[in-house]
């Protein structure tokens, strides 16, 4: 990295500022001359920014570091607890809420119900009421909040951030931005689920190494994210990944979309948990849950509990789901020829077996070239991603990152 | 643009050389003040450039521009006829030659017979070959050739550059770059024939201001290449865009892949030829280019003269084809978002009513909001995309681009 001089250029001097803090990052533990040598700029410009940086909090001082010839220098580093970020996220049974510091630990969690029959102004103002209480709880004054970044399950507009569609929500158009603006003054950020889970695996998951990488979520429906070339692709709209609605069955279920066989009609929660419905009242399912009542089977939990006292059919639900989805994985795998696929939300709960068989359906159906080079894994970091991705944009602004 | 200060800094020097020329080419006239202003260089700096270029022959003085107060400057361009680029598009039929200059303009053009029982290193000795007559025929010192690049049917690994599998010409595993090293003191690129049409729709097609595309290619295989965020995306290992074994149809016939139902199958001009003859062989396609000798229909052409003597059955064969490319390029709009989709080779040859009923089909079966942004059309550049990107490849290295 080759930095500007800088001079009286407040543009310029915030641009090395941020470039010297993602060092900072990056690097763990610096002194004033390695942030020289790595930024280019000369050691007094190096050194005023230093100072400037722990003026303002960000960055304190870690220790003595090893000698490279003359005195040992000081060390610095993020101050954690210094600067904070939060995450929400919507979804239809829980919005969940995360409290980060800037080094990335999460220092508080929280989660409410989502009230299913709220209008969108009443799902807002809760969220701007637990928003406020969290800030209060933990004692942040409001210049320390480096933003709020929120969730969605639905398509974002690229530049106006507007919620275009969020099918299960049954939110349209909602400018979330504008409608929580008078929270604090900080800034808001909105983005799709699937695009928050992939902010939040190459910041601190499983992809931090990864430059071209796809992740899926499934819950209500399944939908994904592509990290290309190292940024996250949005498409010339914002919608990019919505596979929900590949068609993998010709003869498959009619779709809410108007169109049958769509992905998200086999591979879901809702549509897995329809369908272990389906086969108790045809009483192929009987031990359900050791019981006969349909309306036991709420979630993909107890889908999973059935599988685990040995049920078969339950069982071949999961199969069936596997299958189709590996069908769309070999899709992706030829269009996008990821380095890796990961796994998330509901779809964590796939056991061992089932995830092998999507991974031989997948890698079979894909081309050998692009399928020796993927790797489909699950995700470690279970259903917060989409929270601990929000919570991480605001961090990522500060350190100079597109989002 | 903010420029760095050039100084002794032999990096620097070149980047600032290389970005000036980008902004004559993007400009097309320009004065030495304007390139300061544009550039953030001071205007020494500027002009010292600007004097170099002219001395090496990339720009030439294009008259006089108009006074912003004091003398009227002279204007700058690219100068015609300096320097060339070679563009090799290796396909089945005919191996295809442009020679362009660093305008874009097309200086030659020819194509040989592919020959399509040569073994690899003959095929290169013809290409080899080719190319030598090329520059001597035109007189072009090796000095003044910015490079060769060529197409190929297959996927190119990202770093290696070696050309992996190219089915349709049975290559596995060959490096191009390096066989042709011995053609001459300039650098030889390669890359994938889809990657190519994106490259050259985007330098001087219908994307010139698209950041968002995809090109769908039809010849005997079907393949696609993706332009996400202004850049051609490539994929961890180079294969992004092999829509071809892409399943749409289950009960599809089998590919040469080992799967059934790969768009490829069922969208190609290979499969549309022999479903032509099957036809023929079962007396449905009685006009047949006015005689029942299958072993007359040998190219899509065959079939486009008969749907124009207003034969039915072979009509069908080009809507079937279109029906299956819509759910096709339905799954791309839903996962890659793109503004427009631009359908080349022999794609072009698909007429208005089927054009029409592949637009219907796409748009009905993705989702509502992407479809609603993306365009579907036919490429205008007919089947030299492939040779015309190859040869804008050593231009976008000239002019700074990654490539």
């Amino acid at each position: 990295m080759k930095l500007g001089k800088t001079g009286n250029n407040k543009f310029l001097k915030q641009f090395n500022e941020t470039s010297l803090l993602e060092l900072i990052r990056t690097n763990k533990q610096v002194s004033k001359a390695d942030l020289a040598q790595l930024s280019g700029l000369s050691p007094t410009a190096s050194g005023s920014i230093v100072s400037n940086l722990l003026e303002k909090g960000y960055i304190r001082e870690a220790g003595i570091g090893i000698s490279k010839g003359g005195r040992r220098p000081n060390l610095y580093e993020l101050n954690p607890k210094s600067y904070y970020s939060i995450g929400v996220d919507i979804d239809v049974d829980f919005i969940r809420f995360i409290l980060m510091d800037i080094t990335g630990n999460v220092e508080y969690r929280d989660k409410i119900s989502s009230g299913f029959d709220q209008s969108v102004p009443e799902s807002i103002g809760a969220v701007v009421e637990k928003v406020r209480q969290i800030v209060r709880l933990n004692n942040i004054s409001e210049d320390r909040l480096l933003g709020v970044g929120i969730s969605v399950p639905g398509m974002v507009e690229n530049k106006t951030h507007e919620i275009i569609f969020a099918p299960n929500l049954g939110w349209e158009q909602v400018n979330l931005e504008h409608m929580m603006s008078g929270v604090g003054d900080f800034p808001i950020y909105v983005d799709n689920e699937a695009m928050c889970s992939a902010i939040c695996e190459n910041w601190l998951g499983c992809c931090t190494e990864q430059k071209d990488f796809v992740c899926i979520n499934m819950k209500s429906g399944i939908g994904s994210s592509i990290f290309a070339g190292g940024n996250l692709y949005r498409g010339c709209s914002g919608s990019a990944g919505e596979i929900g609605h590949i068609m993998v069955d010709h003869n498959g279920p009619k779709c809410a979309c108007g169109n049958y066989g769509c992905l998200e009609t086999l591979v879901s929660s809702k549509s897995m948990v329809e369908k272990a419905r389906r086969l108790v009242r045809q009483g192929l399912i009987t031990d359900f849950s050791e019981t006969l009542d349909i309306n036991s089977i709420n979630s993909i939990d107890d889908i999973v509990g059935a599988i685990k006292s040995g049920n078969e059919a339950a069982r071949v639900i999961f199969v069936e789901a596997a299958g189709y989805l590996g069908l769309a994985l070999a899709n992706l795998i030829n269009t996008i020829n990821p380095s890796r696929i990961v796994l998330g939300k509901e779809l964590v709960k796939f056991s061992e077996d089932i995830l092998e068989h999507l991974r031989n359906i997948a890698l079979a159906k894909a081309l050998r070239y692009p399928a020796s080079r993927v790797e489909i894994l699950l995700s470690e970091l279970g259903e917060d991603t989409s929270a601990l991705g929000a919570a991480i944009i605001p961090l990522k602004k500060l350190f100079g990152y597109r989002l």
